[in-house]
């Protein structure tokens, strides 16, 4: 019983997120499994860092499972050869290797940088489409980044949870909220120790609204202590969110020569 | 009667290429067409720079058409706005402005730029799968130099050609090719005058064997005096080859705001 951590990069344009959902197949998790149950010739549950939701994307999702017992290992090169032969164009494994036996994606998982990607151009983007929110406005940067400074820190996030049932804390630590501007792509980056339901995308559509003049940047103290979804904004469209990356201790990264982000700066 | 020019970029993946070919709607000048011929209720030909193949993409094709005869004509930011409402997510335009009225988008083009793309990475690339060739391969990048120095000049071209009755002249002056590597993406970059059916994704296919080393960059030169196709390499496929730019003069320059490699570079 070998466990095997790798990273996973996929498109979530054509994906009902990461999470298996009853039959069907328009899930991440439920793309792996289903490859790995062929593989193994019995099922294999695969846990990653967390869920994605729907159309949003990951440059380096981390994930493990345990290859079933009694069997004999498999090379983890072999492995990840294996599932991206029979994944689709949108999903690639890579960085495939032995982990220790109690790694676990999520529950090591220390902290996750998030980006979402709003382009404000004056023309619509084709190209990467997919994977901005295209606003061709004029937004107030300096305001959107005195809300960022607000809004980060560690909080309640109540405000900001899509769940209106968490029954959990939603008490989190945010130590990194920026807005960056290069040329006409408008990046906000947040790092935390973990996120709630749909928080990095309600953040960001209330920084917009921010940057809208919609609201005051003043306001964000006041959202927070409500502890109340009504008084955020609302969620930005999932299709600006990469999950960029996982952080454990020790780190592990990315092998040399699988980053895509290389790919994009050299266009 | 007006004549109307502007710039275009599309994502050709989904299309069988720049040309209307009878009643398909999937070719880029017909679904311009339709929507000019909905906006005129008069059928209006739009010319091309000159047409991409099935699968090429475009970042700034230029193009122009009259409006009808005896009608008021609108304002060019009206015609853009009108046009994009309509297109498809994978075409836009910009830059629509009046021409002289004897502009013509071929004839009147002195020189273009195109770039063809492969990406050699271990892992397949997922967020520009559809701009790039994937070669997880190691290419003697020195070799496909010298080559392309080679090919660079004022020559007949007829080796590096599709059309295998092509009447016309087959010379072409290519005043630029290169190949340069960021990272593990290889550029092949060509400016020339004019380019033969499928000629840049012949070279790039004839520079690619002489990286793979199945092909010396010295043979460069018979291949072109053969003037027989049968002696080049095979094209290469159609998603690694991008139109970037035309050549006019008076220049005429993409508006600021609406150049799409500038996103790409900031991602």
């Amino acid at each position: 019983m070998a466990n095997y951590r790798f990273f996973i990069r996929y498109d979530g344009t054509r994906y009902d997120g990461w999470q298996r959902q009853g039959n069907t197949d328009r899930t991440i998790q439920g793309k792996l499994e289903k490859i790995l149950l062929r593989l193994f010739d019995r099922a294999v549950e695969v846990h990653a860092s967390g869920r994605t939701d729907g159309g949003v994307h990951a440059l380096g999702q981390v994930a493990n499972f345990h290859s079933p017992e009694g069997m004999e290992p498999f090379k983890p090169q072999e492995i990840e050869n294996y599932i991206n032969t029979y994944l689709p164009e949108d999903i690639c494994v890579f960085g495939m290797e032995f982990a220790p036996p109690r790694f676990h994606s999520r529950l090591n998982a220390l902290g996750k940088t998030y980006c979402y990607r709003i382009y404000t151009g004056k023309t619509p983007p084709i190209f990467v489409r997919r994977y901005v929110w295209w606003l061709p406005e004029q937004l107030d940067e300096e305001a959107m980044r005195r809300a960022a400074a607000l809004l980060s820190g560690t909080h309640d996030y109540a405000s900001f949870c899509a769940n209106p049932r968490m029954k959990k804390s939603t008490v989190r630590r945010v130590d990194r909220l920026s807005v960056e501007r290069r040329d006409d792509l408008l990046t906000v980056q947040v790092h935390g120790d973990g996120f709630l339901h749909n928080m990095v995308r309600i953040l960001t559509g209330t920084l917009v609204q921010v940057g809208r003049g919609q609201r005051a940047a003043a306001q964000m103290p006041e959202i927070l202590l409500a502890r109340d979804r009504a008084l955020a904004g609302p969620a930005a469209p999932p299709q600006g969110l990469c999950l960029e990356s996982v952080d454990y201790n020790p780190p592990f990264s990315v092998p040399k020569g699988a980053d895509e982000r290389s790919i994009w700066r050299n266009l």
